[in-house]
């Protein structure tokens, strides 16, 4: 399917006048970065890399995308001859997936002409804003939860695609599993689940419904034991499975307590090893709450596809520098806006202590003056002369989030508010 | 492409124990609710419906879909084949789109059997959780707008598949047009859009951009004015285009301040029907507060898609009765929560006053025991015998929801947090 229309009209309307102006063939280069993180954020998480590669490749105008341009008379004759044979054939370098930002981190820098460019604008800024504040925020989930381990099950809250995007984007950043099965048929990210609610009301009984689940999906399954009475159900739990009972899932009421009851009553029941799954209302903080009760995964929903509070990113695509008629790059800004972000293609560092902890992000024009060696070099090939070059898959994504975090300072993990954990340089 | 994946793996496995318990056929009611509005919000707005009907039809098991649920062992054979001969057969009741609710609105009722209907659950709550919260949002803002219109510009801040349903979500909800092109293929919402600071700074000089645009889209386009100086890109504006430019675009800047020196100086040099436009991070707030300002439009990014600090409705999807081996239908409910989502088809009304004032959400189960003639029936079928019969033209869920809003107490316009503005009244 084509990513050509997931496209603001302006781009469309700019090109059409800067066909017509002679500029449009201007080499440019484009940047996308955060001005900021979200208010008091320490770190931000890349996500989406990979899907936007795919949503470049696929960004084609066929026959029916054609036809709605010219009979609604969006762009001229010209432009649509254009559209028609678009393809991207400059160069993208970029963060790769799974990497930690700062504000003004140059996430993707785009070198084409401008109109090459420009029209990628939207769907990239859409799929970097929402997978990345996904990212973002559960990352802060998975550090809180230490070793155990946070399922993403909140593909019913969110968009039915955003939900799949975001099974991706938790996978990235440290969730085991997820929910979506379409995450697993397109990402390949594992997925688990077994029964709700109403599969227990479905059945006369709670003991006809457990017998069900155990009968039909084994012992190692999980039970969900909140349906009527938790200390009930779980004596029925053990009674139909025994011991080998996989684990009880939890889905409300005051589950620190709930879990530390219902891990003496296994246990007194002999299922030493039946985990403890809890699954209500779950963000950073109720996590990291629950630390000291004796659970053995999270289940999260509603508050990972909503970003635990910041939705989206606030990235921009910005136009930085670009050819004059000489063939002279040009480093050029909005008035209003931070001088910061001029120039031509970046550089970026992160710069790391000798014992490999973060210090700074450094952020640059060209080469980098001084590189010690142990400074880390951020931006990687993507995309060379309009093939992509920067696929990988997912896992590599999923181990290079956790290297990244884990050379951040300590203070990075703190759930509370506050400054990002290393400042940004800005170097000359 | 079929929607059978956009699922919670917890479906299939219950559904293949439920099969196997010989539960799955039972008849069975399920009910998409919420259990409140977001936190003072005086009423929601019902988005999606069109999309949910698309979604259930399309909802089937292709070769691609079976084979990874075969592959990686999630349910087993029987199921298999079961999935593979799927679709709905059931009845659906629902509110119509753009029509506004309350806490325990029955938005959604869902009659077949329990295996039928119970695979379509994530995916129908992905759709009514995205799309209301948006509509809800996008409702507030256009009624604090007034006459003046509102236009979606906010593809880029969130996923790009979401971005068309935010724009299809917003136009139900009274915005006048959206900047997604794909949401104009896909749902005739109209389009507009010109040019971004990247064209103004393309060119050598700002001159030489509204040249461009201008030669290229016409007099009536919209110039961006605040690239450089924004007194200078007026007066270089109604130059270049004379008194017929269409509008100015004000995207940064005390947006009050500016647009009444900017409509002086546009009156100063005889463009008066220069129409001034803003587009900087506005909210339903911004927007009320710019009432006393001569602006003419209002383009809204950000907070539009992110729902205006409520990105989801929380809505649910709950067995509320199902059949018994005698055939009865047996009311259903999870021990903890309201006993008031019990019992079977629910009707639904809006009571209104002579005047035609809503004054309460009645909700109660089989017949309403009075309908005095002046209450307004909620539930219209959506689904018969699993074929759509609810299908309507965007404009009727956009104009439906102009005639419910309408009926709403004057108070419902406030932007305060309040409670909800009618009470729900559960008649037994």
């Amino acid at each position: 399917m084509t990513t050509a229309l997931l496209t603001d009209h302006y781009e469309l309307t700019m090109l059409q006048a800067a066909l017509a102006s002679g500029a449009a063939d201007r080499r440019s280069f484009f940047e996308l970065f955060p001005r900021r993180l979200p208010a008091g954020r320490r770190y931000g998480v890349v996500a989406g890399v990979g899907r936007a590669l795919d949503a470049i490749e696929d960004f084609r105008f066929g026959e029916a995308e054609l036809q709605m341009l010219s009979e609604e008379r969006i762009v001229d004759d010209r432009t649509l001859a254009w559209l028609a044979d678009y393809r991207f054939h400059g160069n993208i370098w970029g963060y790769a997936e799974g990497e930690v930002y700062f504000p003004y981190s140059p996430l993707m820098v785009v070198e084409s002409t401008f109109a090459e460019a420009v029209v990628l604008e939207t769907v990239l800024l859409s799929i970097y804003n929402h997978d990345s504040a996904i990212a973002s925020a559960a990352s802060r989930m998975t550090w809180a939860a230490g070793d155990r381990p946070c399922i993403e099950m909140g593909s019913r809250r969110t968009h039915e695609w955003a939900a799949v995007a975001s099974a991706r984007a938790a996978y990235v950043a440290g969730f085991t599993a997820s929910s979506n099965l379409m995450a697993r048929l397109r990402y390949d990210v594992p997925t688990t689940g077994t029964s709700a609610h109403s599969f227990t009301l479905l059945h006369d009984s709670e003991a006809d419904a457990f017998r069900a689940q155990v009968d039909s999906l084994g012992r190692s399954t999980t039970l969900l034991v909140d349906t009527y009475d938790i200390e009930e159900a779980v004596r029925l739990g053990v009674e139909v499975a025994g011991a080998e009972l996989g684990a009880v899932r939890i889905d409300s009421g005051d589950l620190g307590v709930l879990a530390h009851r219902v891990r003496a009553q296994l246990d007194d029941l002999g299922a030493h090893d039946t985990r403890i799954i809890v699954t209500s209302d779950l963000d950073e903080f109720a996590i990291a709450g629950l630390s000291s009760a004796p659970v053995d995964g999270y289940g999260v929903g509603t508050e990972l596809v909503v970003g635990s509070g910041h939705p989206t990113c606030g990235f921009v695509y910005k136009l930085v520098a670009r050819e004059d008629d000489h063939g002279r790059l040009v480093g050029v800004a909005k008035k209003s806006t931070d001088k910061i972000s001029i120039g031509g293609r970046k550089y970026a560092l992160r710069r790391l202590s000798p014992r490999g902890v973060a210090e700074a992000e450094v952020v640059g024009i060209g080469q980098p003056a001084v590189n010690d060696g142990d400074d880390r070099v951020l931006l990687t090939p993507l995309v060379k002369d309009g093939e992509v070059v920067g696929r990988e898959p997912l896992k590599a994504a999923r181990q290079r989030h956790l290297r990244s975090r884990g050379e951040l300072p300590l203070v990075a993990r703190q759930l509370s508010k506050g400054d990002p954990v290393i400042e940004t340089v800005h170097e000359r």
